[in-house]
């Protein structure tokens, strides 16, 4: 059997577990008998387009081995995102001439929605012009917004890491509150969709268990409801724990970050969602309020990742690689859930024009009747995903992340001017 | 030999192992032969004002024992401060006189700069009106800051959290940069010292590991040179991780954190000094930022607690009670560095005046000579309070952390108005 090589890129936000994806699809490779060599491009597609392939042949077996535990993109990831193919027929007619150049006839790309639009369209792209690469997806992101597939890659980890935080934040405020800090207020991801905001709820078991309120892009903000709700936790428990999804909006459907403040220069301020809510509070209630805003520490706090999470990133990595073997093109894998409790999993695949461009919401079900808290379903379903701790190595008293050498393939096209 | 009772109390913000040393302490009181009863005041001082005393008789031995593992105050803290004794004589009449109602002759002060304060001077109080009372003070602060001792408790699992937080978040920016965000910052608590953002620097170790810069309170911002060395980090590197301690001042001598923003309603806004940086780079340098302020995840993040701090927590708390037994008070335990390599420490004492609203501020020479990061000689100091793991318990993947009754002793004596 003749081998060809294969190409890894990472996409849009990274993870905690993403580079877990990248080993189990890079070991599966190796292993596969029909694949030569692996290359991963640097900065996700601009490495492709770039010719800037890394050489993984370079790096250790143990550095390979130590991507299963350390978090962000190893390799680099990528904002760009093509655009139609007749727009952006150089770039895809570029993608195709640069493996072939490197006899890559398997590409492997790892992205959430607008990840998925660009591996439907490469696929179609490279069958209408006659190339045999078969291009398949990996389905990661933390916003968990994926359709089809029962959970995204790496949400677990950040679900798991944003609800550790609302439980200590919370214990925290609960131990302040007598005589000073009465609210705690949490910002969490997710731009258009509340998983990540309402994962923190799974730490509150009983009413009287932070956090007490979570406001999520799906719920446009009942302000008056809301802040009764935040007056009436003070009175009963003397302390309230709020969480707020940054896509949190307003009853005319805009985003609370952008409701108006200003900075020094006069300047129209984002400054989060969490900062308003917590302006909110101060001023309407007279409250101290205290707040914290985790951004990317909570997309790459692999120190607290999800085993669930970490298992099934490695196996997608690696069940893109059997697609490939199938010869599919154009496709994602997908996660099945085949019981729910006890949780059973397995593995399947999509067309990736199924997932390009479209959002998974929370489900009505999943939030309480009030909007302000989750239900039952909401916890069957996600509970699962954070179950089990994979703590990476330690040394020196702080986690042992592996840094690559990212030593890149020599160059055999003409320069592109890629544009970025 | 007579048994008397003891009360301990929290004080002042909470720590992921103040309720450790809250373990070694009563564990140690319930062994000790000399104590009887071991209360917690409710809410710190208040709860030995107003006679709120938690009967520990009434939690479960595994309650008591979780204690070691759960973070916060699990009594509840305070943040009162007591005046000298001719403003606040009531109180420190009042004090003595519930501790008389209650049989406790041992009163075990968890605190720090301020804490110390008031256990110089109920010490001095008990004594000259002739009261048994013996009062010991406990270490506690994540902003290391007290004097004399070589460490205080909370700084080693704040100062861990904070550096494994910064070497994610650099992480996660060193895989954005290429066509998405250059520069993250993040803020760490400190009010008047840089222990807690120095120990970030920790993770860094080369210069293309963040955090490439580190804003302390001790070195006034030169913004001018502030932004070149982010420019340069960023032509060297591609991007640009920095750490911002709260306590950041502008070259007058100014709180960032105080330079302006205005919110919606035109009220000045205390918006952060890292969200600051983030606005003067964003208009200086036109970069793309990120930024996350971590506020009480940092101080609770008992999930990812040193190790040494743990043991050194529980083992002071257990000190506390030994002080006691050999009559001493008015006294704070402290840490002892007894080698620096290996690390080995032992415990001492101090007079709790020797502390009292002292604020030890990161030494020149733990500092860089160009005031961005740290040196050798702060790691050899740091490096080994954040050493070793130890992980609490997870139930459903999450922490099993643990929540006390608190059933409060009966009430003895006429109601006091504390004020609060």
């Amino acid at each position: 059997m003749t081998k060809h090589n294969a190409v890894y890129a990472q996409s849009g936000g990274v993870t905690a577990v993403i580079n877990a994806s990248a080993y189990g699809c890079i070991t599966a490779a190796l292993k596969s008998g029909f694949i030569g060599q692996i290359f991963a491009g640097k900065d996700g597609m601009n490495g492709v387009l770039e010719e800037r392939l890394i050489d993984l042949g370079a790096e250790s077996k143990e550095a390979l081995e130590a991507l299963r535990h350390t978090p962000s993109g190893a390799f680099g990831s990528c904002r760009l995102k093509l655009k139609d193919m007749e727009k952006d027929f150089a770039r895809f007619e570029r993608i195709l001439k640069v493996c072939e150049a490197h006899q890559i006839r398997y590409f492997f790309y790892d992205g959430g929605n607008d990840s998925m639009d660009t591996v439907a369209k490469l696929a179609e792209f490279a069958q209408k012009a006659g190339s045999p690469l078969q291009v398949i997806g990996i389905p990661k992101t933390i916003d968990n917004d994926l359709p089809i597939t029962d959970n995204s890659l790496g949400f677990g980890s950040a679900a798991k890491y944003n609800a550790v935080s609302m439980m200590e934040g919370s214990l925290d405020v609960a131990s302040m509150y007598h005589d000073s800090t009465k609210v705690f207020v949490m910002e969490t991801m997710g731009r258009h969709a509340g998983w990540l905001a309402a994962a923190t709820g799974l730490g509150s078991r009983m009413e009287a268990e932070g956090p007490h309120v979570i406001l999520l892009p799906e719920v446009p903000l009942d302000r008056h409801a809301f802040l009764a709700r935040v007056e009436s936790m003070i009175a009963k428990h003397g302390h309230c724990a709020i969480t707020v999804s940054e896509g949190a909006v307003d009853k005319e459907g805009y985003f609370l970050a952008d409701s108006g403040l200003k900075d020094a220069f006069g300047h129209e301020q984002l400054g989060g969602a969490g900062h308003v809510v917590q302006e909110i509070i101060k001023h309407e209630l007279k409250f101290k309020v205290h707040g914290a805003l985790l951004d990317y520490c909570q997309r790459s706090g692999r120190h607290v990742a999800s085993k669930t999470d970490v298992l099934q990133a490695v196996a997608c990595g690696a069940k893109a690689v059997e697609l490939a073997a199938q010869g599919l093109n154009g496709v994602m894998v997908t996660i099945v859930r085949e019981n729910a409790a006890p949780y059973q999993w397995s593995l399947g695949h999509t067309e990736a024009a199924n997932i390009a461009n479209k959002e998974k919401k929370l489900p009505r079900e999943f939030i309480s009747e009030d909007g302000f808290h989750i239900t039952q379903g909401f916890r069957d379903y996600c509970s699962p995903l954070i179950q089990g701790e994979d703590y990476p190595p330690y040394q020196a008293g702080l986690p042992a992340y592996q840094r690559l050498k990212k030593v890149l393939r020599p160059i055999r096209l003409p320069e592109f001017k890629n544009g970025n």
